[in-house]
């Protein structure tokens, strides 16, 4: 129980890795780099799925799915996108096992080798625009705006739950569009629905931004990005949508007929998010004695702890307890009435606070003569006594309330850890100090941009779209400068 | 359009393969055996889905995740298992790619090959079972009731759209439990979860029955299937549920504590239905004409065409269109206003025969006149001319009775197609004439089995849940034989 949980004072990244797991949320497997997705953490995923799915039918899109695999040679089409994953596939080679003549076991038959190999997807662009082609003929067939949901392979060396793992789950948009106008902005709308999703839904503020060339995605012409802030001070990339161009539809020759009869070029886009908001939610919200769940992800809004001594207490308050599930269930409320004998109610207020329930009550026999029930707030840690005939109301209510309050306290610690500086003494020392986004004028060059980062582990997550126009030197090479960018370390 | 598909009569292979493409269902990618799930026909998986969920979910189970990738050596644990899946496995082998020496392009890099070769999981009780051991300790722990969606591989050599690819779609049910019987149980629930959702979600008639020894689930004690029947007289499993004693808990040393303190092994069931059952749906209910779906799984129930000469007859027709649109949604009901000037009606018309949308209206300048529409049925391809006032009531009640149509028509031909034969030259003749299911005496002989499937094709699809003791001798070997079974060509 939370007793045992690392403190986030102590080793945020500890406490990190033991939550996932005491949670529920996760656990590695015995696959390397692989984790298990559990049944609590799934649940939450879900949420995070069918909200978004919603935002993208919303928005015009359609859902599709493509092969896991990805023959060798298209991979090599595109080059920057070959040169950005090459270094992290999984290549299978063979078709079929065998029993090992001498009797050892099984083993790869090696007459089934294929003749070319195959790469399990990183990402799906190549095997994507090799299929557009066939759907593409005049400009009547465009935009193709279609989401995949999928599982996607990067062979990672160093893995953490949800934040990096061989194997993720994901969604993956990819767009055909008959004008660059029309690409670019559907790549900023989908920017904009994450944003939207990000902080709305998940509690989780945002900045939205463009990637600098350095930090863009392989392939790509512009990636703009939401970058959120967790509570140890480092950044996390919360989602990305990709300005394509025609790179794609030059590879896969995909070209259409303009109304004026000319063949041109399809332009592209491509936008994700994954797994890793799993990572994002905790570490955004979550405390010394476990997660904190916004109510919106909640797979429990409610739950309810009887305390009793004997069958006959325990019955009087079941009766109050089902008809309080029956009318929150009635207002789409999710409530577990938690009858179990073989826990005690202390273990099981620690339990549900480590799972990050949003609102418990507890019904006693005191409760049940006053018409009273306690309850208690998981994100404040408070508790009220609340006359049974208002619970249902106050319910409705505190569920809006701690959405809410989730979101300002996350964005007021977010806004006092975005820091102007302007030499790189003060770059350095609030980098490894207070930590969060450093505001700082860039010259914009690579050179500059890469010495910072080999100095202080910083990269820029991102030029802010309310960037202000403002002269300046850059915080590094002295040369000038129009606008700030945000430096930060990140996950 | 329907002018180009292919007749069933002429032949039903080829009319099958020519509608999944013209109606946008799916398409072979460019990868050997894997499929593209176009928008309209995942559109349909889609609502397969969340019905199928919905339904998981109302008996107690819960979605997790699971990794893609399974280590050889645990798919060697369970004998049988391995023999079942070894011959048709994806195996990745490398984890990197790099640029060849002498520049000739992108090559596996050797320097990254893998300690141990890992499978893509044809299926994923291992690597389930190797997870469940850490989390059952007590039967405390128990049961877990636990549903996967996922992709799964079987390298297949020969493949067909959704009947048989390479990578397909899936659900994979695994549980586990204290008891025998509560396994057994589980595993016979789930096969009538799959029969409820084939009858009164797809409209598709199944025989509930359980497989004999030759033809179970590779590692399974019991196999409940259920069993559909094609248009063309051959049968298709549409789904298989799983009781696997305790044969993975012992190959991955899955115990528990029971309530009188012993060490026992956990109890397995495991189930599922994939995209195979979009195969059965097409061929089930299509005709000549294209796709015919029943209401519950068309993305659009209905479809509004106007007929107009010029912009102002269009404007009167849209804004009557637009009002019934409303109306339908509100009560759930999907519609589309296809009032796209690139096509002609006629065009339309056959382009949505194609697509199975269950109810067309047309509206043109006389019916605005007489406050009427003409309202087509996919199914059984009738006309009517409906008032406008009683429109939405009148296709509330018509795709109702178009579910129930479809299924009682499925029924009857499916109940006409289950022949009784008693010796082995009217099997053949039945088998090679008018096909469907043969109710035949069977010595439960393997080697008869074998035999008969041999010279025959046909193959022992179920012994019927709802057999009838009687006393027959064997339509091969005659021998003795207390009840009939029933065998079939299969798809
Ligand atoms: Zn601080
Ligand atoms: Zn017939």
């Amino acid at each position: 129980m939370s007793k045992n949980l690392t403190k986030r004072s102590e080793d945020y990244s500890k406490w990190y890795n033991e939550l996932v797991v005491k949670a529920d949320l996760a656990e590695m497997s015995g696959v390397r780099g692989c984790m298990v997705i559990k049944p609590y953490g799934y649940a939450i995923w879900e949420k995070m799925q069918a909200e978004l799915d919603r935002m993208f039918k919303e928005t015009g899109h359609e859902n599709a799915y493509f092969p896991l695999f990805i023959p060798k040679s298209y991979f090599s089409k595109e080059a920057s996108h070959v040169d950005g994953f090459a270094k992290e596939c999984a290549v299978v080679t063979h078709y079929r096992l065998k029993n090992a003549e001498d009797g050892s076991g099984i083993v790869v038959d090696e007459d089934a080798k294929l003749e070319e190999e195959l790469i399990v997807r990183p990402t799906s662009e190549t095997i994507i625009w090799d299929t557009y082609r066939k759907w593409v003929q005049s400009y009547r067939d465009l935009p193709i705006l279609v989401n995949q949901w999928a599982n996607v392979v990067r062979w990672e060396m160093r893995t953490r739950l949800f934040l990096r793992t061989a194997e993720f789950l994901w969604q993956e948009g990819h767009t055909a569009h008959a004008t660059k106008q029309e690409a670019l902005a559907e790549a900023k709308q989908m920017q904009g629905v994450y944003a939207d999703f990000a902080e709305n839904f998940m509690a989780m503020p945002v900045i939205k931004g463009t990637k600098t060339e350095s930090e863009r995605f392989a392939g790509a012409l512009e990636t703009y990005t939401i970058e959120a802030l967790m509570q140890d001070g480092k950044a996390l990339q919360a989602g990305t949508s990709h300005f394509l161009g025609q790179n794609f539809a030059k590879a896969f020759d995909v070209k259409f007929t303009s109304k004026e009869g000319k063949l041109e070029y399809v332009w592209a886009t491509s936008w994700g998010v994954s797994t890793r908001l799993m990572g994002a939610l905790v570490m955004t919200h979550s405390d010394d004695k476990g997660l904190v769940l916004p109510p919106n992800l909640a797979p429990i809004q409610v739950v309810i702890v009887p305390i009793y001594k004997g069958e006959e207490q325990l019955e009087t308050i079941s009766i109050k307890a089902k008809q309080i599930m029956a009318e929150l269930k009635s207002k789409g409320i999710s409530v577990k009435f938690d009858d179990r004998d073989t826990y005690k109610p202390g273990w099981k207020f620690a339990q549900y606070e480590l799972k990050g329930v949003p609102l418990r009550i507890a019904m006693g026999p005191r409760d049940m003569e006053n018409g009273t029930v306690e309850l208690a707030r998981r994100d404040t840690l408070t508790k009220e006594t609340v006359n049974q005939d208002v619970l249902v109301a106050t319910i409705e209510d505190l569920l809006g309330k701690i959405q809410e309050s989730l979101f300002n306290k996350a964005k007021d610690y977010r806004n006092s850890h975005i820091t102007e500086v302007d030499n790189f003494d003060d770059f350095k020392t609030v980098l490894n100090g207070k930590g969060g986004f450093i505001s700082a004028h860039w010259d914009g060059t690579s050179e500059t941009e890469n010495k910072i980062k080999d100095l202080t582990k910083a990269t820029i997550r991102c030029i802010p779209n309310e960037y202000i126009e403002e002269e300046g030197v850059c915080v590094f090479s002295g040369k000038p400068s129009t606008k700030r960018v945000l430096f930060a370390k990140a996950y």
